[in-house]
């Protein structure tokens, strides 16, 4: 999968002109797969791929059946409702799709007056969660993020001694992920005493967080009891996503304590609605780098591939809005910019680990990477973090030590090197509606 | 909920002779639901209820139509492969469809030959689980087992000071909850190194364990954002089952900090087919009843309806047979019996402690117990507590710390009293295979 193939010729242009804009994040060398609608409609969501400003109607074009072989069954994958049976069907079905369309979509191709009429501006559409989740599970993958946050809640012991042996992860809430625009009430719950051995304090949580993550989608799963070695791994990965981790930090500071975070996480989960193929982001690929003097994964977490090319250059940011910003118009500020090379642990790894003890996954489950903080200033990607000396001042004079009511959190990711067209991951937003 | 009515009167009797059989289990009073089909067969599941020695093939009787009004459509809802539809109705629906079953099963009822058709003897069918489960969670709700289990991960510190405040709970994993019969490899990871600082070791889980919980199944949901009152919760409340939360001790000793269990726990979970409804069980309400030097539970978790009748007499029992004692043709040796009564959290609080917040709960959604512990000897309901002293000795003499390879654990649950039928909550057996 590390290969390039024609479809990730830098220099390919689409007969849909906004795809070749410079900068525009969905060209033809990206191709990512969505649910879509109308905006307003009630019709059942279809499958679409992002092509510049415009979706191509998938599930309208599996029924003119265009193609043979592995793409042709991809595409008939492509008249559910969500993603979970193309993404079942395994690596070689999606790349022989993915270069139909890009050679469907390409200047110049015969199929161009048949596609044309399966185009929706991505204006006019709205998006639900690409895949049935049947699984989620997020983990804890930047060794920086695990550090600071680490010492706030053990200030004695910020780094357990598990971390640089085991990708840590937990079990998340599947109900509750929604896709970019949810807003959700400020959750209620009960928090640490005033005082030692007194009675819990109850009410909105006061000390609400974003989490910036990153998503990633299994496509192809495994049988329960057998494990899928590393080699094999990210075969079983179909894309990756965005995704804000939302964080209630008081409820969990009372709460996590033995069996990790529950309520303090479970009330709301936001991903992007456009998944971006492994595939698309092979062009991006770099060394999966440790410290020198940091142990070694375990045999089982190791291999040359993820060594030699299992980090992805990705870049992510935050951006606030508030209530008060927004009126005035003014531009969301940035909180934060960081990069998903940085992990500590590869997707690999988290897939190999997840199955080691014959836990099976499943087609559309989904991981959470954990927060993807960096190890310089301005790449903490929560406000725990980043106001952890104290509150930040926003441009227009605000200032914010957590999360305030009508506050929306606009999370950003894309890849972009010279000479390759930028490989946008699209937006993951969220509000903040005040407590019930 | 807590009212009785015709169909818990202790004198009904079934034109199903073997229901009338004290002790059988599944009396008339019971009426459980579940999933089954033929042995071997590779039809689709069917809904049943349990009645004596038989199942009635709810999905059959649908295509009759003998009803009307709510039970009719609770009827109709029996028409899929599993039990969601059915618990999304609600509780009228329940009841109305429990009141019919009752009455056409009862001695006497013109319906005898229309269902006389529709009966598949229990021995010739087989299950799946229940529900399709969007989210398992798992709480702790046996202050015994929350001691002894403190006692031995943080000796200084075994009842965290939570736990009288807060349900507390974790997501489990979906994919992998099974029937009872369930046999999956004994889990391989990585354990704590064998000196401070060292590499962590690898290889198949050395301290398997079993845990004796019930579950919970939830059936009509609530929408994301609006919590479900303490004097509601029990309406979303579909009803009980047993539950074997497998349990990697070891794995779970390296992994569990900061984010609690993990591989420890995914690899498998059991359950028994049949799920016993709430109204079955009302004749088994009990006061829940509090130490008295405890603190009270905060607002959102009481209620008078709670403390008067929100505990449930049902008696547990753990057997385990092993690959010698089958040989031989031991019976199972029993090694602890316990009762949910004894529980520190009541099933109501569970529900409305997971939504406060506003985390969405879906139809099929399951919650264990936790471990069922109670307060006195031979009631340690994991081999972790029961063999904390050393290993324990089985009547045919082989020793057990942990469980061995091939080892079956049958977990039993059961409500008597005097005067009135047994309803049997049936029967979750598992086995351990070898590690892959």
């Amino acid at each position: 999968m590390s290969q390039l193939n024609e479809t990730h010729d830098p220099s390919l242009l689409s007969w849909v002109e906004s795809a070749n804009r410079p900068g525009n994040g969905f060209p033809i060398q990206n191709l990512p797969f969505g649910v879509f609608r109308e905006k307003g409609a009630s019709a059942a969501f279809r499958i679409g791929v992002a092509i510049g400003d415009q979706v191509l109607d998938l599930t309208a074009l599996a029924a003119q059946n265009p193609w043979n072989g592995l793409a042709a069954e991809a595409l008939a994958a492509c008249t559910a409702d969500r993603l979970n049976r193309l993404m079942a069907l395994g690596q070689a079905h999606w790349s022989a799709l993915r270069l139909e369309l890009s050679r469907a979509l390409r200047a110049g191709s015969p199929l161009q007056t048949t596609l044309e009429p399966l185009l929706v501006g991505r204006d006019a559409v709205e998006h639900d969660v690409p895949a049935h989740i049947g699984d989620y599970t997020d983990f804890y993958i930047s060794v920086h993020h695990a550090t600071s946050i680490g010492k706030q809640f053990r200030p004695d012991n910020p780094l357990l001694p598990n971390y640089k042996w085991v990708p840590i992860g937990y079990h998340g809430r599947a109900s509750t992920i929604g896709v970019s625009g949810q807003a959700f009430p400020r959750p209620v719950g009960q928090t640490r005493p005033a005082t030692e051995g007194g009675t819990p304090q109850f009410g909105p949580c006061q000390r609400l967080d974003y989490e910036l993550e990153l998503g990633v989608f299994i496509g192809k799963g495994n049988p329960q009891g057998q494990r899928i070695n590393i080699e094999d791994a990210e075969s079983h990965i179909f894309g990756l996503c965005i995704l804000n981790d939302w964080s209630a930090r008081d409820l969990q500071a009372w709460e996590y304590q033995p069996l990790g975070p529950f309520l303090s996480k479970n009330f709301a989960s936001t991903i992007s609605p456009w998944v971006v193929t492994l595939e698309a982001l092979a062009p991006f690929r770099e060394a999966f780098q440790r410290p020198e003097n940091d142990p070694q994964p375990l045999p089982y977490l190791s291999s040359p591939a993820n060594k030699a090319a299992g980090a992805f250059n990705v870049q992510m940011e935050v951006l606030l809005s508030t209530q008060a910003s927004r009126a005035n118009g003014e531009e969301p500020a940035r909180l934060s910019s960081s990069n998903f090379r940085d992990a500590y642990w590869s997707i690999a790894q988290l897939v190999t680990h997840h199955t080691v003890n014959g836990c099976m996954l499943q087609a559309g489950d989904l991981f959470g990477t954990g927060t993807l903080s960096g190890p310089g200033e301005g790449e903490q990607a929560s406000l725990l973090e980043l106001t952890s000396n104290g509150p930040i001042t926003l441009p227009w004079g605000e200032q914010r030590r957590f999360l305030e009511d009508h506050d929306e959190v606009i999370l950003r990711a894309q890849c972009s090197k010279p000479g390759y067209p930028t490989i946008s991951l699209g937006e993951c937003a969220g509000t903040v509606l005040p407590a019930v």
